[in-house]
C-alpha cells in the first residue's frame, strides 16, 4: 500500500472561534492509497482524542497505527480504491501546531499562551489542507470520539465537501460528565510539581499528573466487571496472604502505578489541556440554535454508530443526530453495536460489526435509492 | 435525648493483624439514650468511611450528625428505648488514635509510621470499648459502607455479642474497582506538594491532593444523569456564549474546583490513606476460607440492604452474604431499595424505605418465629 507521512506549513493566518488568530500553522498528515483525477475518492479519517495522524502504514513508527486493521488493500477501507487521509489534530499530540510549537511572534513555545481552539477551528485547518491536497469532495468522512465531533463540524460548515459520513461514539454536544472528567484530569496535570504552568519544554516532561489522570480515566472507561475479571483481589507475585503495608500489594494497584512508566502514557500535558478544552466547547445546539439547523445543509448520507457498552456516549443521545437528519429529510441510519469495549470499541474491537458495516456503507452509497429499493 | 461525647484511653497494647501493635490507643465515641441494667439494649452504629462518631445529638458540633434523621425519641432508632453507641474508627478522622496521634514511643506524631490497620483491628478496639461501657450483648449492630464491613467482622469474631445486625451497601469483600478508586485517590494525595510524605502536622494541611481525589470520586458516586440534570452544559453567570479561555466557564467546572475550598472537603489525608487501606484488605473469603465459614457462628438475625443505584456494591454481590447465612441456617433477609443516591443512600435518602425497614426489623426481632407465623 502506498503510504506517505508529510507536514504542510501554512504561512497564512488562521482565524479562530475565540477571536484570536494563529499567525501561521502546520499540519502533519498521513495518506494511504492514491487520489483519483476527479479528486473524489478521498476518505478523511478524523482521529480520537489520544490518537495522531498515524492510522496505518509501514512508516518509521514502531506501532502499526490506530486503525491498521481497517486500512489496506482489500480491507474495510480499501486502499486500492480510496485515498485515505488522516490529519493530526491542531493543538494535539501528533506534530501539528500546538502549545509545544514556537510562537513566531516571540520565538519561544506558546505553552499556555496558545489560543483555546474549538472543534470548528480544527476543521478549518483540515479544510485548508484538503484544498492543498486537491480533494474536490470527500467520498466519506469517518470519525470516532473527538473525530466524530469533527465530522459533525464538517457537516455544518462544508456540507458540499462531504458525499457521506460515518460518526462513531460521538454525540452532537459534550456532556456535563465528560466536562467533569476532563476538568479532573486537567486538575491532576496542574497539581504536578513538574508542570510549571505549562513551561516545561526545556525541562523534564511532567508525567505524574497526566498519569494520575490516566489512572483515574481507567476507572471511567474500563468496565467494572472487566476489571474484576482481569484483576479481582489478586495479590502480587501469587501470594495468598497480604503483608499489610503501605506498599502496593494487589495486582490492580501495580497496574495503575505502572501507567506512569508506560510509554503509551506519555502525552504532552499542554496538548491534553487544549484538546479537552476543545471538546468541552463542542455543542452544535448552542452554536446553531438547534441540531436540525446545524445539519440543514447536509448533502450526503450519514451512518451513526453507537456501542451498547459506551455509557458516556449513549445510544439514545447519539440517536438525536438521526432525528435531526430525518427532520431535514437527509438519509441516515443508526446502528448500535454490541461490544464490551465501551467508548473505545472502534479502536479495540473493530470486529464487533464495524468491519462489515463500514465497507457496506461505503459501497451502498454508490447505489441510488431506486436501485436499492429494487434490490439491484 | 440524653447524648454524650467522650473519649476513652486504653493504656493496654492492641495487637494488630499485621503483627504490629499499638502500645496504647484512645477511642472517641458518642452515645444517645441510656443503657439498661441488663446491658442488652445497645445498638452499635458503625460509620462509613468519611463519617465520625458524631451521628446525632446537640453537641458542640455545628452539624447535626450523619444519621440525625434516624436517631432520637420516637425515631427509627428510638432513644427512649435503645442505647445508641457510635465510635470514631481507629485510624480515621474522628479523634480516635490515628496517624495524627503522638506515638508514645517517640513523642512525635506517627504520620506514615502508623501501622496499617484492618477492619478486624477496628472491631477489636470497638469490642474493648463495648466491654468498658458494660454492654453485655448488642441488640443490633448497624453499619453502611465501611461500617457494614465492620459489622461483618463482628459477626465473624464476636457472634455471641450480637443479637441482630443490619448491613447496608456493603459486600463481604472489597472489589478491584474499589481498590482502584482508593489507589487513585491516594496517588492524588501523594502528588500534593504539601503532603511531604505525611509529615505535615506542624505545617499546612495538604488540601489540593485530597480535594482532587474528591473531585474524582464525584464522577464515580454522582450518577451521570443526575450530573446532567444539575449542571448540563450551563455556563457560569447565566452566560449564553463562552469566552473560549483556559478559565472555568461551566458550572460543573466551578463546582469541582470549589471542592478544595469546601469545609466538608477537609479531611486528614493520612487518615484517608489508612482507612482506605483497611478497606482494601477486607476479604472474609480470604480470611476464613469461605463466607459460610466466616458466618458459621452467627447467633442472631441479619438484615441486608442494597440500593438499586449502588453499582459499586451491587445487589447480586450483597446477596452472597444471604446465601452464606442461609447455608448456615441463620435467619436473614435481603431488601434492595430504590433510590437514585447510589452508595450514599443510607446517608442522603433515609426515606427511601430505611425509615420503615429498620424499626420494623428492630421490633420484629423481639417476636419469636412462631409468633410471626401466626401473624401476632
Amino acid at each position: 500500500m502506498l503510504s506517505q507521512v508529510k507536514t504542510h506549513t501554512f504561512s497564512k493566518e488562521l482565524q479562530l472561534t475565540s477571536g484570536r488568530t494563529l499567525p501561521e500553522f502546520c499540519l502533519k498528515y498521513e495518506t494511504y492509497g492514491r487520489l483519483n483525477k476527479a479528486g473524489d475518492n478521498g476518505i478523511l479519517l478524523c482521529h480520537g482524542l489520544t490518537s495522531t495522524a498515524h492510522a496505518a502504514g509501514n512508516t518509521s513508527h514502531s506501532d502499526k497505527g490506530w486503525w491498521h486493521m481497517a486500512i489496506g488493500p482489500g480491507k474495510a477501507l480499501d486502499t486500492d480504491r480510496w485515498f485515505i487521509v488522516c490529519i493530526a489534530s491542531l493543538g494535539g499530540f501528533g506534530g501539528s501546531t500546538s502549545a509545544a510549537s514556537v510562537n513566531p511572534e516571540t520565538g519561544t513555545p506558546y505553552e499556555l499562551s496558545f489560543p483555546v481552539l474549538t472543534i470548528g477551528d480544527m476543521v478549518e485547518g483540515m479544510k485548508a489542507l484538503s484544498d492543498v491536497l486537491g480533494i474536490r469532495k470527500y467520498h466519506c468522512l469517518i470519525g470516532g470520539c473527538m473525530g466524530g465531533f469533527q465530522v459533525m463540524e464538517w457537516l455544518s460548515r462544508y456540507p458540499e465537501m462531504v458525499h457521506s459520513s460515518i460518526i462513531m461514539g460521538a454525540t452532537a454536544k459534550t456532556s456535563a460528565h465528560n466536562l467533569a472528567l476532563w476538568e479532573v484530569i486537567r486538575q491532576a496535570i496542574y497539581l504536578d510539581p513538574d508542570f510549571h504552568d505549562g513551561n516545561y519544554y526545556n525541562r523534564q516532561l511532567p508525567k505524574a499528573g497526566i498519569s494520575l489522570g490516566t489512572m483515574f480515566g481507567m476507572l471511567i472507561w474500563m468496565d467494572r466487571s472487566v476489571m474484576e475479571k482481569k484483576f479481582g483481589l489478586n495479590l502480587l507475585d501469587g501470594k495468598e496472604t497480604p503483608d499489610y503495608t503501605l506498599d502496593a500489594e494487589f495486582t490492580i494497584q501495580k497496574f495503575l502505578q505502572d501507567i506512569e512508566n508506560s510509554p503509551k502514557g506519555v502525552f504532552d500535558p499542554n496538548a491534553f489541556i487544549y484538546l479537552t478544552k476543545a471538546m468541552d466547547y463542542f455543542d452544535l445546539e448552542r452554536d446553531y440554535g438547534s441540531l436540525s439547523k446545524a445539519f440543514s445543509r447536509v448533502k450526503g448520507r450519514t451512518l451513526l454508530v453507537s456501542f451498547d457498552s459506551d455509557w458516556r456516549y449513549p445510544e439514545e443521545e447519539i440517536d438525536k443526530i438521526r432525528l435531526a437528519m430525518e427532520k431535514n429529510k437527509k438519509p441516515v441510519e443508526h446502528h448500535c453495536l454490541h461490544s464490551s469495549f465501551g467508548h473505545g470499541t472502534f479502536l479495540y474491537d473493530f470486529n464487533c460489526g464495524l468491519h462489515e458495516l463500514i465497507p457496506e456503507f461505503l459501497n451502498d452509497d454508490l447505489l441510488t435509492e431506486g436501485q436499492k429499493r429494487l434490490g439491484t
